[in-house]
């Protein structure tokens, strides 16, 4: 059964700690952090979402604290944005293209690892979502800075697009690795689409007086 | 046993997601944020406090992920409050009654659960009131404005008040119906009186100079 | 085996639940927040770390939630506080004292608890710094302040150390009270040198042009 197996999450948890890690090391490179303010983002942004992930589905302890590749990948990510980083003034948008990789690795795995555990199709999906935009929220919660969820372009919404498929091909006994590495694909087309075209949802109509 | 009572503890809980909902809502709303930051902010206030109460007594996955009637009341209410929202004027005030029906909901629905998985009195009285205060804290801590559990009139009080009447009367063995929904009613009238009348807490003496 | 000693963990739990309480107290004081706002962040200042920790390691509920003594020392660090506090222009050097103080005492009890729950050396490291810093994170969030964590001198190394430290001891067959109580020290002079001397930590070099 592909939610068994472990090579395939390693894979996926490799990929979205790394891509969160570097956003996170970003994020404190942008605000003069030093290097543990970085390396302390950089392991919230990169591990956050997985250890609610475990918390939620009662994997204790988290893998983000057991697994030392994990560890040292969001280590080893944070001292090389240290090192190497671009300009202060392209950080924002390097921040949202890894922040869109990670978010569609995470909604993935999660979904993969709650299904693996025994999670109803529901609770799988909603927790892809809450393991994609929970590193990023602790970040930015951490950074003072409005959470990416809560900006206005489609962020959430490809987060559970990505879940809903690998529960949708895991119910119907169709989930390949193809069909996994599609929906990883699938979130950061979605996500990078509406960033880049700054699609909209719609907002509510104004009714009465501003405030 | 009324703590075993799956029906009653459903109906708490679906009221104080409600409220709870609506109030995340409006938040979002007065931010001008579009459909799916609604529904962020509306699921992480009616959700939030029931997914803390779960994880902190053990009981994974939350039913605030698993059940889909919690769920689909959280969106519901999301979609409504996007579509008919008073003028943002008058939101702040709505916010706060709102808050105050899923404050009183979800301390005695928190009591109640932590008493139904073998928690002690403290334990219990401690739970509810976190399931109470946590949806708002999070939302709050989401949407940048300082959490309602730390602002001027009693908050924390009349939750910490409801759970420990359920508590008591627990231990009393007079755990009737009317007592669950009479510590409900509590919360709320000395929550709303707090807000109307801005009853305040003391605050310290200004020794020394100011900062 | 000491990670078995009830009484050593339950003693530096009250320690670090009793100087965490009077810094989130004092920190609501400085806020000018009423006796329950003092209470809620002295208590989840003084109860967040201990209460992360249990959840990581599974074991629920947590202790800070069904241990009346830590309770019971949390409130009444804030009760005191809020009666007995200092001009509030010397209430932020005597946060950083208590925080450190805090520090080093959970940095060590988290450690030591993680061990007794069978938990791998660098696991029980990074439980450790999470529950040194996760009490003081968030007080600092709930009263909107740039979280101690990312301030600019050493504050997660100091945490980390100490749990290395008894770790090391206890891979080591080594494992003392002399231990324990030196890598408190340890954490707490190492932490207040940091922020007398302002050692700061490298800062990245800014390239290209500033935001």
């Amino acid at each position: 059964m592909l939610t068994q197996d472990a090579q395939l999450q390693l894979i996926l948890d490799l990929v979205g700690v790394f891509v969160f890690a570097l956003s996170g090391g970003l994020v404190a490179v942008r605000k003069r952090l030093d290097l543990f303010g970085v390396l302390v983002l950089a392991g919230a942004a990169a591990l956050g979402g997985g250890v609610m992930r475990d918390l939620l589905i009662g994997a204790t302890p988290p893998v983000g604290l057991s697994d030392w590749r994990l560890v040292a990948t969001a280590s080893l990510a944070g001292v090389v944005t240290f090192l190497f980083h671009p300009g202060v003034a392209r950080i924002s948008k390097l921040v949202r293209i890894l922040d869109a990789a990670g978010l569609a690795a995470f909604a993935v795995a999660g979904a993969l690892k709650a299904l693996g555990a025994g999670a109803g199709p529901m609770t799988a999906v909603l927790v892809g979502a809450i393991t994609a935009i929970g590193g990023g929220m602790l970040r930015d919660l951490l950074a003072g800075q409005v959470p990416e969820v809560l900006r206005r372009e489609l962020y959430a919404v490809p987060a559970l697009l990505g879940a809903a498929v690998v529960v949708l091909a895991y119910r119907m006994h169709h989930l390949t690795e193809t069909v996994v590495w599609s929906a990883v694909a699938l979130v950061f087309v979605v996500r990078m689409t509406a960033v880049v075209l700054d699609l909209n949802a719609p907002t509510p109509l104004r009714t009465g007086d501003s405030a």
